[in-house]
């Protein structure tokens, strides 16, 4: 099996399958209770925050645990915005970020919110000029992934939250950075933004797991209600084994972050010329993207039917976002740096994870070649 | 290790744990993925929700999987009333339900709409007369949990759902069956109930994990926006392995449950015999309750030092509703009971899981006999 489709999932280090294990075993007790059991948890608890905050460059502020990086999401930007609808805040994003987020900001629109989004261009990159003619000194909120999930752009996070500052004071700067965990740096302090997504499953943690940064001093509802877990910011009973899971997937993709990424690097380097060679493929990852994502298209075939081919042969990749391709519509990323309807409908997209070797991408190419050779184009 | 504090949460099996390890080997792919590894993940999910289904009683509707009791209570309460906020809806619940519906119904209340508080009499038995009274033809939603976490009293769920229907045929009846499922019948269909939440890690499943009823007709509005997961009602990736790891809990829990149930109704009436004959020790557990609570109190005693005196003997009860022990607050449940305030102050919950022996039984008895006569009474 040949896995190029990490930007969807992972698989779990097998030290995180383990400590989790270890976790149901010993530490099952509910954080909450005050007894050696639930203290022992919560102690596990707090030590997984401790690290999960130094990892993204954190000195104050708080990280809430959430059920995965679409609540995470969704706490950013409903926790901000909802309670204050009816003064209509206005937000913008970008027009290629993950469902959890155009989702939640088209549900704020619905309820009054003046949303507003910003175009990129062909390299995926936000429009700055453009950005600027949004930005207004009543801007509340601004969301922008600091790697985009299916052609691997990185933003200028730490640029856009000058620039919205600057523009608005009080604005809060979210991004959400669950495809750029452990494959770009992350420094919440240095980067100057309010509150940053992150999620376990993409960095070979535990699914279910996630959670959001939160600098000091930013207030943020719950949307969740109840027992008033994780400083009243997320209820329910905290997933202690897949918490400290995600702890041990963070640690082992850290210490090894500077040759993982190197390597990842190098593969898509080969990768990308490998697929440039091919007959009627144009590679569109922009030159500013992260070490994992290569996006191609194939303009007279089918991604569908490529995608079916290669899985014949044991090749995993993916035709569009991977975390909502059940729903076929024409990808809004794909449309916004410029690629027409025929492009987008022959996209693939080939991700890189810590398991990926280079002989992963030699056979990759090989299926590839012999598939394409064997299927008509429209 | 005496653990009697399984109302709080469980030890999984050991089966549980298994097959969360084997999951994340083999069946990590995105359940969204086109491919045979998405494909794979996406029908073990269909074959896990075909089995809640049936261990609930269901024939029609649907189940959401979500992170746990907390959210599918929310998803049930906020999912059906937060649409029609603006209609100031008629929203019933009981005075001691678990702090994910008072704590939501309450967040209602705040946006505008009309909640009522139902008591309950000195068995936990919602007030019927007082019920009927509340009840109105312009009720939206009522939520009443079938089996209380503190006290373990079970509600005539039928009955009360007859009555709303009666009073106002086009109201929803939820319940939360968090603390009833594996320990009194759930028959949804038979029952009446339009919404049923429950919970994997009360019945020796994964934390994290949990899920949504939905009866056939009922329109439920997401409370997380993303990639339409969940047929649009849950966006985020599915926790697969969480989920199977509930499966599971839920198909051992079953399989064995007259049994189980059988053997805890027997452990705790030896429980309540021996607590009877402690001095000044009373057993507020009610006649018709759930055969895992014991709740008893003891008037002169802190129930936080007792429970400390008990841990370092190595016996782990709780001292009130332990998903929310952290927020010391006087037990709404046991006020509505009428108990009073020295009682609350020394009440402390036992409760019994599948784990639980005749021996720990004795044990913890002893140990709270030798205990209580060294700890000087208020």
């Amino acid at each position: 099996m040949i896995y190029l489709d990490n930007s969807a999932t992972t698989r779990p280090f097998e030290q995180v399958i383990q400590a989790m294990a270890t976790a149901q075993r010993e530490d099952f007790g509910n954080p909450s209770s005050l007894h050696h059991l639930g203290v022992m948890a919560e102690r596990k608890l707090a030590a997984a925050r401790k690290q999960v905050f130094a990892a993204l460059g954190a000195r104050d502020g708080s990280f809430v645990f959430t059920a995965g990086g679409t609540e995470a999401n969704n706490l950013a930007i409903l926790g901000t915005m909802l309670g204050r609808i009816h003064r209509k805040p206005q937000v913008i994003t970008s027009k290629i970020e993950h469902p959890s987020v155009l989702e939640t900001v088209s549900f704020l629109e619905d309820l009054g919110a003046d949303c507003r989004y910003v175009g990129v261009d062909s390299q995926g990159q936000v429009d700055e000029e453009e950005f600027k003619t949004l930005l207004s000194p009543d801007t509340s909120l601004v969301s922008i992934m600091t790697v985009n999930n299916e052609i691997g752009s990185v933003q200028n996070i730490s640029r856009l939250a000058q620039m919205t500052k600057a523009a608005s004071p009080r604005a809060l700067f979210h991004t959400d950075a669950v495809q750029a965990l452990g494959k770009v740096p992350i420094r919440v302090r240095e980067t100057g933004v309010d509150l940053l997504s992150v999620s376990a499953h993409k960095i070979n943690g535990p699914k279910g797991v996630g959670g959001l940064y939160i600098r000091q001093g930013v207030h943020v509802k719950p949307i969740l209600h109840g027992g008033g877990q994780e400083n009243g910011l997320r209820s329910g009973t905290q997933n202690t084994p897949g918490i400290l899971g995600f702890s041990v997937a963070l640690e082992l993709t850290h210490s090894q972050m500077q040759q993982t990424t190197a390597l990842m690097e190098t593969l898509k380097k080969n990768l990308m010329a490998g697929l440039n060679a091919l007959p009627d493929c144009r590679v569109i990852t922009p030159e500013l993207s992260a070490p994992h994502v290569v996006c191609a298209v194939f303009p007279g075939l089918k991604s569908e039917t490529l995608l079916h081919a290669l899985e014949a042969r044991g090749l995993y990749v993916s035709s569009g976002s991977a975390c909502s391709s059940n729903k076929p519509q024409l990808s809004p990323t794909l449309l916004a740096i410029g690629c027409n309807r025929k492009e987008i409908d022959g996209a693939l997209r080939f991700s890189l994870g810590s398991f990926t070797t280079q002989e992963d991408i030699d056979r990759a190419l090989l299926i590839l070649q012999e598939e394409l050779a064997l299927l008509p184009r429209a």
